[in-house]
C-alpha cells in the first residue's frame, strides 16, 4: 500500500484524488489545502490539514498548486526523505530542491490533460508524464501512475516544458478558435451546435493522419479571394489579425500546397 | 425516386455521391468531369460524361465543383426548368442565375463537413445547409437532404457566409495548431500521440459547455511568468506572433478572468 498525502486542493487534486481513492493499491491519507473551505470535497472522506507543519508521514507528497507556490511549499514539508513531486507541467524538477537542498528524492508526477471541475475524467486514457532524480524514484512513480492510466512515459524537464507548449497551442488555443466559432455564429444567429460535428471530425481525422497531411482549406489552397471575402466579413480587429496570421502559417509551415 | 446529374469529381462530389447510393430514394443518373481519369470512382458505378452538352435530364444537378467554377458550369447546363443546386459554404445562391438568368430553379446544399479524400463520412450526423429561391425548391431539397442527413438547417446566403468563416477557425485553423504542436513535440523528440488524448477531451468538453466558459491556459490566468517562458522557448517567429496573439485575443474576448 503506496500512502500518499496529496497537497492543494485545485483542479489536478480533486482530480488525482478521484483517481487514486479508486485503486486498491494507494491509500491517499491526507490532504492539505489553505483554507477548510477549499477542503470542502475532501473533507468527508480523508483527514485534512490547513497547517503544512501538520502533515503526517508518507511514502509520498504530491504538490499540486500554482506554478508559482511549489517552491515555497515543497520546502515546508516537514520530512527529507520520503519522495515528493509536483504536477506541473512548466515547472523544473530541481526547483522542488531550490528552498530546501536537505530533500532527497524528488520527481515530477505530470498528467497531460484539461482538467474542468466538476467533470469526471477517465484517467486510464490519461498519459502521464513521470521524471525523477533517482533510478528508485522513477520506479516508485512508474507504479504509481501505471495503478491510475496505461500510458506512461519518462520525459526530462526539458521535454516537458516543450508539451506544456505544445499543449497550450493544442487545448487553450484551439478552445479559444472554438470561441471565436461560436461568436461568428452567435453573430448570425446560428446555433453552435451546426458546427459541433465539424470540430469532432477535425479532431477525429487526426487520429489516423498527421494534421499537416490532412490540412484543407483556403489558406491551403492559396485561394485569394475566399481569404480576402473572409477578411472583409470579419468586424473584429484581432479575428482579421488571427485570421491573417494563421493563414500565413499554413502557408509557410506546411510545404506540400495542394 | 429523384433523379440526380452530380457535376464535379472532387471530395464533396464523392462523398455525396456514396452517400446519395445507398438512398432507394434517390437515383444518381450520371456524373460529369471534366477528363475520363477524374470520373474513375464513378465510371463502373453510373453513366458519366466529359462532355457538359450532353448532360441527361433530371429533377436535380448538384454542382460540386471549385468556387470559381460555379457560375459558368451552371451556365453550361442546357436545361432551364429543373432545379439546379451548389454545395459551398462561400458563393451566393444568386450567382448560379449570373451566366443564364433563364434558370428558374435554383438552391444552395451545402454539408458542412470536412472531408477526406479515401476517408468514409457517415452523412447522418453532417448538418445540410439549404437555401432555395423558391417554397417549392426548398421543400425537394429538405426531402434530399433528409434522406441522408438527421440534421438539416435552412439558412441564408449571408449567414451561410458567415458560418464558412466559421468553419474556417473551427477546422482549418484549429487543424493548424495541431500541426504547431505535432512541430514541437517532433523537435523534443516526443511522440504525436502523447497528444491525442488532450485534443480529443479538448474537442470532446465543448458538446456540453461553450468554449469561453471552459476556456483555460496562462492566456486566461494572465500567468505572465509562464507566458514569457513559452514565448522564450519558440524559435519559429510566426508561431511565437501566433502565441502572442491568440494570448493576446484571448485576454480581450472572454472577459470573466479567473
Amino acid at each position: 500500500m503506496v500512502r500518499i498525502v496529496l497537497i492543494g486542493t485545485g483542479n489536478v487534486a480533486t482530480h488525482l484524488f478521484d483517481a487514486f481513492s479508486k485503486s486498491a493499491a494507494l491509500d491517499v491519507v491526507q490532504v492539505y489545502g489553505r483554507s477548510t473551505a477549499n477542503l470542502h470535497h475532501f473533507s468527508d472522506k480523508v483527514a485534512t490539514t490547513t497547517n503544512i507543519a501538520q502533515l503526517v508521514k508518507a511514502d509520498m507528497y504530491i504538490i499540486a498548486v500554482t506554478d508559482d507556490a511549489i517552491a515555497e511549499v515543497a520546502g515546508q514539508i516537514p520530512f527529507d526523505d520520503h519522495m515528493i513531486v509536483h504536477t506541473s507541467g512548466s515547472v523544473e524538477m530541481e526547483v522542488l530542491l531550490s528552498k530546501n537542498p536537505k530533500k532527497k528524492k524528488v520527481g515530477v508526477f505530470y498528467p497531460l490533460q484539461t482538467f474542468t471541475k466538476g467533470i469526471a475524467v477517465d484517467f486510464s486514457d490519461i498519459p502521464i508524464c513521470l521524471e525523477a532524480n533517482s533510478k528508485e524514484g522513477l520506479e516508485q512513480l512508474q507504479k504509481l501512475a501505471k495503478t491510475i492510466s496505461k500510458s506512461t512515459y519518462t520525459i526530462n524537464s526539458e521535454q516537458r516544458k516543450s508539451l506544456h507548449l505544445a499543449a497550450v497551442f493544442v487545448c487553450n488555443f484551439v478552445n479559444h478558435l472554438y470561441h471565436i466559432g461560436h461568436d461568428l455564429a452567435h453573430q448570425h444567429q446560428l446555433p453552435f451546435d451546426i458546427l459541433k460535428p465539424l470540430i469532432k471530425e477535425t479532431a477525429r481525422k487526426i487520429e489516423d493522419g498527421i494534421p499537416k497531411d490532412v490540412q484543407t482549406g483556403p489558406a491551403k489552397r492559396n485561394d485569394t479571394g475566399t481569404i480576402e471575402k473572409h477578411l472583409n466579413q470579419l468586424d473584429n480587429k484581432t479575428y482579421r489579425e488571427l485570421y491573417q496570421l494563421l493563414t500565413k502559417s499554413i502557408q509557410q509551415n506546411t510545404k506540400n500546397h495542394e
